[in-house]
């Protein structure tokens, strides 16, 4: 169990701050933070949680749960309180799922890089599946259909899907039909689904509808949520897991609590304050959403752009907040340079460019490809200040550091062997 | 995987405080909290953190962990901050030890109610050994030594030696020639030493001196802390890991690492900023430890003093906040209604006698045994005005609310058959 790493997401944002603090000068793409300040409400729900220190529920609080109910509510996943269990993020509560739920595990290839490793930590073999060409976050159907077979023809027992959408790396999510595809394979197969959803108040354009797999397969999704990303609260860790009615669901639920209390106990009681507080959705809550739900498109869609217009293929980025482009085209003359994979197109772009961003390979993707994903909310801002000041902008590309980043960027990639 | 429960302390406080809500009459002796209200500057420290909204490093900011080695240094452990890992809880940490360091886990029994889930949650074997007559919360070195070379006879690998001083259940701690003879078993055997000193600061009488094994072992030591006792914050989940200097300390240090950043990513921003505060012990922190832990020294005291006389055998308490008495004293007129074990014991009491506490069986223990723990702790007050006053007041015992529930548990076990 020795040589274990730090998650490489992780370890690329510690690196590059200490570079950047010993005076670096390096556009940082690398880390899936919403670089945005704290809203003041949040700040007030947090300090009136204060008094809050005894353990409580390990599932959460009632009234906390009970937010967590109508939230999902409020998006066509009629729930009660007792589907749900809050966390210290959603990481624990998938890192549970993966504990409690037997077989091995079928994820997007690329996907988040933490899926893979935590199967791997509850001895599950990893099965990863090629992302069609409309979006990320999701398998190929066909491919899907194909590994499970011949994964079972190899001694494997798949029985999680992991879906995202909108998904971390490429920043698009998966259209209605192919969501209803993957829930009737996952009905044949009789796959349980991991639906992350943590992005999902983060869609660019107003109005776009999103699909739950919850919806289609409701007795086989278990559905993952959290503020670390709608609310830019990443380092609050304020996580929940939505589990379907009927037995299964049931059980999982008990199971999933019960390596909480062994795990992680409860989710700090200050922060279950908060957690009501926003999954509550206050009228000032919904505006929030909306409002960097489009400062999110934009600055991904400026940074597609850049990508587009140096040589990469690149999905057009619909939610979340980050593109993966593919230097594919430009292969032979990156090649030239001795940079033939991802692993040394990231190196080159940190260490000769000036911008970090991370390997396509971190996230379960081949290692030849020249792809990588860039996470665009790194650009609002390296002060409060700076981040209040795009948040609250009519044109946030007009703001004057993010529009230096953004030349920074351009200028930088404009370097790369055509 | 299925049938899982929840962790019985934590299972046991929630049907407690649900039949209280309901109108019970219960003594609530049955969970390890320390009930006291949240020391007002822990609050303002809450509050300065709010802005920290960043994910920061896995093991915790630079400042923080350098907070807590000043802790541990000032209590002869010598310690850098990057041998530190701050979490949310040492629970987590605990569990991420039991992923990363190979082998089976050896506990006391009785010792606390999660140690031996998590080892089975990482796969390993659980060795208990019987606790000595002087202490609880380490093995008694003859079983120590027996265990050990009994478990490999039979294909086990014991590599994890746990330790709990003062303790949970029995609320004592160990006395300096025990560790010394059980770090010397540690050096022959080999064995890590996972030193849970979380009720540290919680001896009795003033001026006690607590010898940590790693005084003694540095090298094979893992210390753990938290502010959950000694700062009554259990509900905000704030826990710290000391690793050895030298290449193996290293090593695990790198591999929790590891696993946290793929587990629980970080301690929230605010909390850090909690944990900061505190682990410096400004002179009103520990002016505060002082106080409290006379407060838990003299209730423990008195609910003791209340076992004797109700025909239990006890060790003394001299830590935490915990009595374990043991009723073997009343086998025969026990018997003679049906109870014939702890699990029997427990159930009398909170059916028939209004008591709640949890049985030894819950620890490890023999379940014929006749014994279970009383968390004195839980007696201060239902509301914080009442643990205000429990916690200002000259002699605590002489509070009315404090005096009236003692006077109750006197009164319930003085009804059991003698």
């Amino acid at each position: 169990m020795a040589g274990r790493k730090i998650s490489p997401n992780l370890a690329l944002d510690q690196l590059v701050a200490q570079r950047i603090a010993a005076g670096e000068s390096i556009v940082h793409l690398g880390f899936g933070e919403s670089r945005l300040p704290v809203f003041a409400p949040l700040r007030r729900a947090l300090t009136e949680g204060a008094d809050r220190n005894a353990y409580g529920p390990v599932v959460g609080d009632p009234d906390t749960r009970d937010a967590v109910a109508g939230y999902f509510s409020r998006r066509r996943l009629p729930t009660e309180a007792d589907q749900v269990i809050i966390a210290p993020g959603s990481k624990p509560l998938l890192m549970a799922l993966q504990l409690v739920v037997g077989g091995d595990t079928l994820v997007a290839a690329p996907s988040w890089v933490t899926y893979a490793p935590q199967a791997r930590l509850a001895g599950k073999t990893v099965l990863g599946v090629p992302i069609p060409e409309s979006c990320g976050g999701v398998p190929d159907p066909a491919a899907l259909r194909e590994t499970v077979r011949a994964a079972r023809v190899l001694g494997h027992d798949p029985r999680i899907l992991v879906l995202t959408s909108p998904d971390n790396p490429t920043g698009t999510h998966a259209p209605d039909e192919l969501v209803r595809e993957l829930c009737a394979i996952a009905e044949e197969e009789d796959l349980l689904i991991v639906s992350d959803e943590i992005y999902r108040d983060i869609l660019h354009t107003p109005g776009t509808d999103l699909l739950s797999p919850a919806e289609i397969a409701p007795r086989r999704t278990v559905v993952l949520t959290g503020l670390s990303k709608n609310l830019a609260l990443g380092g609050w860790r304020i996580g929940a897991a939505r589990f379907p009615t009927g037995g299964w669901g049931e059980r999982i639920r008990a199971d999933v609590a019960s390596v909480a209390s062994e795990i992680w106990s409860t989710l700090a009681g200050p922060m279950q304050s908060v957690a009501r507080y926003a999954f509550a959705e206050p009228p000032e809550i919904r505006e929030r959403l909306t409002a960097d739900a489009a400062l999110h498109g934009a600055v991904a869609g400026a940074v597609h752009r850049i990508m587009v217009d140096a040589g990469a293929t690149c999905r057009p980025p619909t939610g979340a907040f980050y593109v993966y482009p593919d230097f594919a085209p430009l292969r032979e003359p990156l090649a030239e340079q001795g940079i033939t994979d991802g692993a040394s197109l990231q190196h080159h772009l940190l260490e000769e460019l000036g911008v970090a961003v991370l390997s396509g390979h971190h996230f379960g993707d081949r290692p030849e490809a020249l792809r990588f994903r860039a996470a665009t909310s790194m650009l609002y801002g390296d002060t409060p200040e700076q981040q209040r000041q795009t948040q609250t902008a009519a044109d946030p590309l007009a703001v004057p550091h993010v529009a230096d980043a953004l030349v920074r960027i351009e200028q930088a990639l404009a370097k790369l062997p055509r």
